[in-house]
């Protein structure tokens, strides 16, 4: 289980490696929203969003002889990236296994990082089932993308940067609304958060359609998600929230927020206007909600959790 | 005369009110040029670019009395956002003169952060005349673009900043290549640079057809440009250099670099692909220099210098 000792140990390991990524805001968002918004910008990352964190907190606990071996992961792109970008910095072989209807440039930049990527049919192939062999046949360690303590552990130093950072910016209390797919930025978040800023609450943001955690912490109970794509929102379509990743959510979270793709586009938008940064659709629910959604605080935090997205997709939303 | 000791005084008045805007960079964007790029992101800087710097040192620097009854200035639209949103800080009056052909989105903020704008036409009529003019009859202060020590030391803090991160990064030799107008940046982190990392030589880049500075430097003497409107460049497009900046540029800055309009547009694309941020093409000179110049050193640092761009413009560089 993670938990905070580990969580230090991660943020200690990624220290000098991840980026401290800065916590924005504009005045004219604000006037928009009627609210305060800061927007932890995880797009400018390395490798453009925050699973780098989650990866090299993964890679660089695994025993020698296991990491020379190699590392094999199942992503739609940004667990993939950081993967594959983790792995070539430490020298040793990744294999990535993706859907083949991700975003053309994720599947660029990961073979870009050194990876070797195989394709997968969403609709017809289990992804767990075709990682979890191709382990087995090569002696890759599998580093899965949410449901694994020490990748949990990664990404929680988002929360222990948002602590320190709503500290400095003199934030008393606020909402923390994270992008939700399986749920590990979510648990590490708010696990932090827990331990280092306890009034700050985070609430998941997921897509309209792809509600799973808000239905699932609703109800009490896993829930699964109807479809398993068709959503603008690629990064965070899951089939239902982790295992590990759950029962951390239902212990410290507040409701699970959603959003319309349209509200999604019109974030992007708000954000290239107004803090100049490049948010995919997956990565701008969280800001999409602190804009959009009623019965929030006067001050609301939201990760913007990565940029990774095709020019066409962008153009769509700048379109609006 | 700005020299170090009010570059210093400057960053003071700044500190906790400028942000310290990033120093990015991406392993495949270093691969795409075949060195390594720095992208010293002021376009994440309050107003969308580092022209808040030299308004707030600027406008901080002033005796109560002249503060409180205003400022005015006259600006394609950076400057005229840095000074707008700075007095609304202070809580002063602001009047703003903006060609008419300014990007609507930098009228428009303008107007947003509280100022009034005045919009006159490029071609016919005399900016500097219209300032002073409105600056006499309502007694406000006129704060100059690029041509006054003040605003000068106020944009020296990127360059501090710079000298800063370039040691936290380790960079021991670098070109650093910065978006030329006026040259009250340029001269800024040129005199930053000879205080603080002389080693750091500082090249100034201007828009091909817009390269009265590199013009004059090459034969020692003022030219100016043919045109005074037409680039896509608009943030950088000036007569000719400063009488104020030209002779620091003279002394402490290297041969001007000069790239096209097609150079801009991929540069743009490219940091919003591997950074993840919005450049406008004013604050993408200098890094299509880095990407695309000949005769540059294995490590480049370069100035993103603003982000305030139609999504219009912004879609054509991603057509690309």
């Amino acid at each position: 289980m993670t938990d905070i000792a580990m969580i230090t140990a991660a943020a200690a390991r990624l220290a000098g490696h991840a980026r401290r990524t800065p916590l924005l805001n504009a005045p004219l968002l604000d006037k928009i929203a009627g609210r305060r918004i800061f927007v932890k910008a995880e797009c400018l990352q390395w490798t453009g969003s925050f699973k780098f964190r989650g990866a090299w907190a993964a890679l660089t606990a695994l025993p020698m002889q296991e990491l020379t071996r190699g590392v094999i992961a199942y992503s739609s792109g940004n667990h993939a990236q950081g993967v594959a970008y983790a792995a070539s910095l430490l020298g040793v072989p990744s294999v990535i296994v993706m859907p083949q209807d991700a975003p053309a440039v994720k599947i660029a930049n990961t073979r870009a990082y050194g990876a070797e990527v195989i394709l997968y049919d969403r609709a017809t192939q289990d992804r767990d089932a075709l990682g979890a062999d191709l382990a087995a046949r090569r002696g890759l360690t599998l580093i899965r993308p949410y449901d694994e303590p020490m990748v949990i552990a990664g990404q929680a130093s988002v929360g222990l940067e948002i602590a320190d950072q709503a500290a400095e910016t003199g934030i008393e209390a606020a909402d923390v609304l994270v992008c939700c797919g399986g749920g590990g930025l979510t648990a590490g978040v708010a696990l932090a958060l827990e331990a280092k800023a306890p009034h700050l609450r985070v609430r998941p943001v997921e897509p309209a359609g792809f509600d799973d955690t808000a239905r699932s912490l609703a109800l009490g109970s896993v829930q699964r998600n109807a479809a398993t794509s068709g959503s603008i929102c690629d990064a965070i379509v899951t089939p239902e929230p982790g295992k590990v990743t759950f029962p951390i959510l239902q212990r410290l979270c507040g409701p699970g927020l959603v959003v319309s793709d349209t509200q999604v586009l019109q974030a992007m938008a708000l954000a290239f206007a107004h803090l100049r940064i490049v948010v995919e659709p997956g990565g701008a629910v969280a800001m999409a909600a602190a804009l959009f959604c009623a019965d929030l605080p006067a001050t609301v935090i939201c990760t913007a959790s990565g940029g990774n997205v095709d020019a066409a997709m962008f153009g769509r939303a700048l379109a609006g």
